[in-house]
């Protein structure tokens, strides 16, 4: 990456540490490699994306069904899937230094970067993270930190189907944890060993598989312009024959200008029968759908959308992530550094604080009408509203900018003394309209309603 | 337990598994043990309950702040934490089958209890489980996968002080994975090798523990209410200084009336410095609050309450399953399975159907009242609503009855030629009502409204 795209990435892993974003994982240890954990606006803003997510491909939706599998699976899952053979990165150890490299990865793959010692023959290494169950320690009990959360939706198939009984098409989600032991992992929430993944296997008759493609395709772009991404970042790119898996038919990679450059945020296959049929297999337990009307039995095929949440909220993190020249003679004398996030995925919706924090008048009314409009967000499940009389109300702007606050309230000397109207300030604008009080309410639900 | 608890505890394993609220963990290869798979009823059951522990503990007041750390941590956080040390059971192995057994749990700790050889003398053996990051194995990349959330809490103390600034007390909370290599998981969702937590460190000045501690026994003991446990099934227990951890000074266990017999479900834990001052030791990093008043600085004391959230989905279950006589003559002949969840546990709120689903009029009708419930519904986040004309009427309620559903909407032929109403019938008193088409919706919202 370019110098200044570098730049970038690292103010934003900045303001995400000032801020209560995200932190490194176990920061006072020194860190761990490849873990992050989340502040409370990191918390709020992941599950504001969840949320959106489950909007669209389950709320709005009758026909998929979320699922909440364990991590830990039966080895055989992932026999099955081609993991315990295949999910591997080659690599090459120093005969000196001992340190081990990503062969694909080396500019020179007979000399170690680190010491300049002889590399050795490239083996496979396999990325899933392994630990043993129970208190004997043989190969029986080895178990799997699942590396995708799909496993567990193919596990469940004919659970989901002995339970719900749905009919094809219908689809199995889930939102949850999965692992890779990768060996350098880097670009922040970009590369990670524990991640987030929402997945969805939509279940099909085979027949149907062109148009149903084309509908996913496009609710997963809304998803992604819903919760804020640019369109013109987004790159829906198809994967050439030679280059995806050999039993998807077709594969589009959505590709998104991150900070780090062109890369992979989201992916969406038409897997055939692969899975099923490799379960069915390793199982013996049989994983056919019945056609009721048709009285066919017949293994169903799967269109796979996959997203990583860690990445999709680095990529609305870099798209809201804004500096701004605000000094009159734009001469960035006077900058600011706003997240422009969506109504829906901004963490905190609206900041309420008195003009002075030392005027229990002012102090009084900032607090009661801090109390309603929580009281009606909370009622309304419409978000989090927070009450800030910290420093002087130029600073509170500033941070509220910083955490994307879209609306500022302030309870001024007018408020009580003459207009009955409070100050809205916008976070984009920073323009400031006056509404009244009794109407604040009102005002805000109007803004924050789909 | 006895055979009747016994009876009751599979029937609930077996509705759970039929109606698709919890499966056996990787099922179709036989399993895995101590894991289990939440299917779609079980997951929006689980979602509910999250969702009323936040209300009380986060949303419903000022001081308490959610984060969500990595489940991988740097393995000095547990040395600090005394689990690398500490925390393990008694294992005896025997010398012919090798198979392992928990020594307290050993009528004859000479004897094997599967095969009669001599046991081998006990050892610890540490419920960690343990895994290797990074390429190199080596014990400085060995990690483990956390064995409670509260450890991602203290070691992100520093954090959530330089970022959110706030003030004692207050307090940092987290839900998230943990696991246990439990030698014998057993008893459904209640001893698991791969659960989730709710956890809280309220972190006081030590003169306020008091206080504080008999505030938030209250409000647990209100979140358990809320959730729908019966209060006379409740027991706080107080630990006896002989029994508790050294550096406690009071500590509460929330007993319940589970199926299986009267066992632990939460606990409230005076904790006092000992964590923060551990970690402090071990990381080297200054973990002390500054008072911004007395200027004093100081290690902030932490009162814990813990809940098992698999703990509580068991709780809020055995507590709601009950099976009626509801023959005229009561000897028996008819009886059904009702989920009596609470309102805001319920994973369906209302199910609506048409009387009979070959009648188009009743069909179209009963679709239309449907969507507009279902878009009110989601527009005030109030829940699930579900449309069903499977089998006939009795067979429906029968199903709705099993999952939990509060009610049941039918439209009948009177709805479309006569009185423009809808049927309400109650899962609990299964008595019937009429409400007019163009009220339904507020009737709804209000019975589901806080």
């Amino acid at each position: 990456m370019d110098k200044k795209e570098n730049n970038i990435m690292e103010k934003i892993v900045s303001l995400c540490k000032r801020r209560g974003f995200i932190f490194q994982g176990s920061e006072i240890y020194g860190g761990l490699a490849g873990t992050f954990d989340y502040g409370p606006y990191g918390v709020t803003l992941k599950r504001n994306i969840e949320n959106a997510w489950r909007d669209i491909f389950i709320n709005s939706r009758e026909d998929i069904y979320e699922i909440n599998a364990d991590i830990l699976m039966n080895g055989k899952a992932w026999e099955a899937s081609g993991h315990v053979a295949g999910f591997s990165d080659p690599l090459s150890e120093c005969s000196k230094c001992k340190k081990r490299f990503r062969t694909d990865h080396l500019e020179n793959i007979e000399i170690c970067p680190a010491c300049g010692g002889k590399l050795g023959e490239s083996r496979n290494f396999n990325m899933m993270f392994k630990t043993q169950a129970g208190a004997v320690e043989d190969s029986s009990s080895t178990v799997y930190l699942r590396p995708e959360t799909a496993g567990g939706i193919f596990v469940n198939f004919k659970n989901i189907m002995d339970s719900i009984h749905p009919k094809l098409p219908f689809g199995i989600a889930q939102i949850g944890k999965a692992f890779r032991n990768e060996i350098t992992p880097r670009d922040f929430i970009f590369r990670l060993r524990e991640m987030e993944q929402m997945e969805i296997e939509y279940f099909i008759n085979a027949k149907d598989w062109e148009e149903k493609f084309v509908e996913l395709q496009k609710e997963f772009k809304k998803f992604m312009l819903n919760i804020g991404l640019d369109e013109n970042k987004i790159h829906e790119v198809e994967i050439s024959a030679a280059d995806r898996a050999h039993y998807s038919k077709k594969t589009i990679d959505f590709e998104y200008d991150f900070p780090i450059g062109q890369k992979e945020l989201a992916g969406l296959a038409y897997r055939g029968d692969f899975d099923l049929k490799s379960h069915q297999e390793y199982s013996k337990v049989n994983l056919e759908y019945l056609d009721d009307e048709s009285k066919e039995k017949f293994l169903a095929h799967a269109i796979e959308p996959s997203i990583g949440l860690e990445r999709t909220v680095l990529a609305v993190l870099s798209t809201a992530y804004t500096e701004e020249d605000i000094s009159e003679a734009k001469d960035g004398s006077d900058m600011r550094t706003v997240l422009k996030f969506k109504n829906n995925i901004a963490p905190v919706k609206i900041c309420v604080s008195p003009l002075l924090k030392n005027k229990e008048i002012l102090v009084n009314k900032a607090k009661e009408a801090y109390k309603n409009l929580k009281k009606e967000f909370t009622k309304l499940n419409l978000g989090v509203i927070v009450y800030d009389d910290g420093g002087n109300i130029g600073k509170r702007y500033r941070k509220q900018d910083e955490i994307g606050t879209p609306y500022c309230v302030v309870i001024d000397f007018e408020t009580v003394e003459s207009d009955g109207c409070i100050s809205v300030r916008d976070r984009d604008t920073m323009k400031q309209v006056r509404v009244k009080l009794e109407e604040v309410n009102s005002y805000f639900v109007n803004k924050f309603s789909n």
